[in-house]
């Protein structure tokens, strides 16, 4: 997967919240391979372990995607985006601008403004946003060059909630690169992401909670590379009428 | 999974019909790293291919699992059976006795039968059968010591029909080693079978037909892998209610 | 519906257990306009409330189907079966033989041979069967000539949770009336039942367990009218592919 | 259920676009007993057809709900409602901004802002939006008092897609009427999105283009009473162990 020029050697993302301890969320990092991991401002600037987290991200070689987790509105959302590029130097920056405090879904009018914002700021956007085709192409047109849209929302596990909403995502997008952020709960989950073409996928619950985040980590990083090599080796057609799978076998031809 | 006393290196069975070329197969045996093929006797005993295959399947080094396909009454499964122990020197054998022609669902009459004669006569067998509980409970009081239920009809693709039935099998023949065989169409498939605490996975469909069968081999491959690794991590629960993946960032915090 | 020589005026059915007060299950009886009610021999046996149930049945007019509910083997079927027809003086039997406690699914094997054995003795066989095409084609062979297979576990309100071997059943079984008996929860799934193209429902928690079972059991009434009504009526294909349902209006037409 | 303070006798609307003929839609009308129907500009613009459509809807007595199909600009579309109040001398607009040609789904962007204009011009807007419920929060807060989500795509006679989606609208929006608009196809459809709780279904496609549309409208009919009553009627939890839908029946209480 290529996003902002910048070619990522796994189709996996990792998010840093909820582990239950720095060691849990280290291994889960090193067991998943992943490229890339999110980070919100809180990590480096709360109490003590700030300094120990950012030693052990620079150890894993990942790299670090702020995001704005918990921001409401388009100024928190701009202002929090500039001070994590100072303190994590570095223009990227996953964008939520979120929408409704229980479902934690994005504002897509807050995010699609704040995307132009920060795009002709000079940000390069990862912008957390629904399975709606008509907001993806707003936020393209804002400037950004990769979509991440919800499998379902943050934190519930649900999965793939409108699979046929993010094929025709897949269709019509067929340059950009989507990556499913929010919602995945199991490996499987994750396979049937990639299955639908999607370049990556983007996990923090599902991992984090899991009873084993490290040997989840582990799992989802397998899921992914399944997925994908599925979704590349063509798989066959559903089919409503069954056909044998081994040809039917005459007695007569044993003889 | 141990299965009649054999330890076995991986969770995943192959079998053998409808693939493209012999290459084809090959390819797929390998790149699966299946412990176990499924072989019907025709395989054995038609033309010219039969040498080759034989001998490609012994560098393999995977285990012999003849098979009854194609069977449609007790008489003519016990017979098969027998002639398959005699041609592949091997008391397994996996039992299937079909019921309907055109969705090839298992006779669980005739299957009972069968397998209660067969095992009576020294097989270890492997019936092919479908997720009815009662069922299950026969066959292993028939003298089978593993099931294979199916997830959907055999070659249809349709992944796993009814989940909520497998996972009643699970749950209540916790010692039993269950293997789901026939109906998975894609990764996303195995790993969701695997999750419900599956012992392993039978394809063939889904890899001979892929338009990539040795890629697709792989791919189920780490999907099992993926899915078995998942269920042992305890997965996290799904919730109804989302909540936040990463804890809300109030902006007085940073200053 | 036509089962047994007898035209019934409803595809409804309705058991008659759960219910808070007998007050309940008359206003439900009446608010179904089912045509027929199961009932269980302890209705008739156990305490006061036998005799006013019976008068209030008769009052309806509904036929009364007794069932073999909670018989977990041939014997006991048979037996209840035959106690049910002296006391309900009726040839019909809703046969249930119990294969597992908790799920309270069929017993097949028990159910195609207390079948037989009912029906060589004069018995017309209403069995509560799964939805395993071959176990229906040896109850028809063993006399039955009504099927009733089941949408989910008996009580579980899960509704269809195989509607695909419901529909192989109902392409093979062309001209055999098909009651799904068990499992629905909601006027959906009745609805949905219907729409297969069975002939009827039978529900008794989904009545009995709902806040108002008489509003329910109406509720239902139209439900059952309502999905074959639409089966009849030849619904639309389901589209991949979205297309107007208005034509597209230019605003140079309007000129 | 009660619009912009008229109340309306009936949960379901008919849109009116191709029906085989004006017959057929004349029958369809009647036998839904609908209270409101929808309609284009073009209907009474065209040629021949509309005198004799508009006499037809007058005998109906159904309430006209003109709409702004196929406007894929928020100037287009306020062009169109304009004109539509003229020529239908009402203030009620079924607003439509569709943002993409192939799914027809709503460009939330123009829809909201076309609403406002449109509110604060003394219309009553129908917005037909997706299931967004931050969308629907801004359409709100334009002045609209009624929500048109999405089932499905328009045509597409999916069902519902997202079930989950329009729950926490429905939860949300506890007292604003909420009407699922396109993607039905079945009768069981439009029960399951009354059980949900919403007010009321606008169907179009899934009448007109059934084999039968009359007798469709019918059952549509009554399976929207069927989901509304069943709403009410307070239906069972799903369970997923299932428990005796009969007590059982021990042969010793016969004695």
């Amino acid at each position: 997967m290529k996003v902002y020029d910048i070619e990522l050697h796994s189709n996996l993302m990792l998010g840093t919240a909820q582990y239950p301890s720095l060691a849990h969320l280290t291994g889960a990092i090193r067991a998943s391979g992943c490229a890339v991991v999110t980070v919100s401002l809180r990590r480096e600037t709360a109490d003590g372990t700030g300094a120990g987290f950012w030693d052990m991200l620079r150890q894993t070689g990942a790299r670090v995607l702020p995001n704005t987790a918990g921001c409401h509105s388009v100024q928190e959302a701009v202002t929090t985006a500039r001070m994590a590029r100072e303190v994590f130097e570095t223009d990227w920056i996953k964008l939520e601008v979120i929408g409704h405090a229980d479902s934690l879904q994005p504002d897509v009018f807050g995010l699609v403004e704040a995307a132009g914002i920060l795009a002709a700021d000079g940000f390069q956007v990862f912008p957390y946003t629904t399975d709606d085709l008509v907001v993806g192409e707003k936020l393209l047109a804002a400037g950004c060059e990769v979509l991440m849209p919800w499998g379902a929302p943050i934190g519930s596990g649900q999965g793939l909630r409108n699979p046929d909403a993010l094929r025709t995502m897949r269709a019509h997008f067929a340059g950009v690169p989507l990556i499913v952020d929010a919602g995945l709960g199991r490996p499987s989950d994750a396979a049937a992401a990639m299955e639908l073409g999607m370049d990556g996928v983007l996990l923090n619950s599902a991992v984090a909670n899991a009873g084993d985040p490290v040997a989840m980590a582990r799992a989802m990083a397998l899921a992914v590379q399944a997925g994908r090599a599925g979704f590349l080796a063509d798989p066959m057609e559903r089919r409503d009428m069954a056909v044998p799978s081994t040809p039917v076998l005459g007695l007569a031809e044993l003889m």
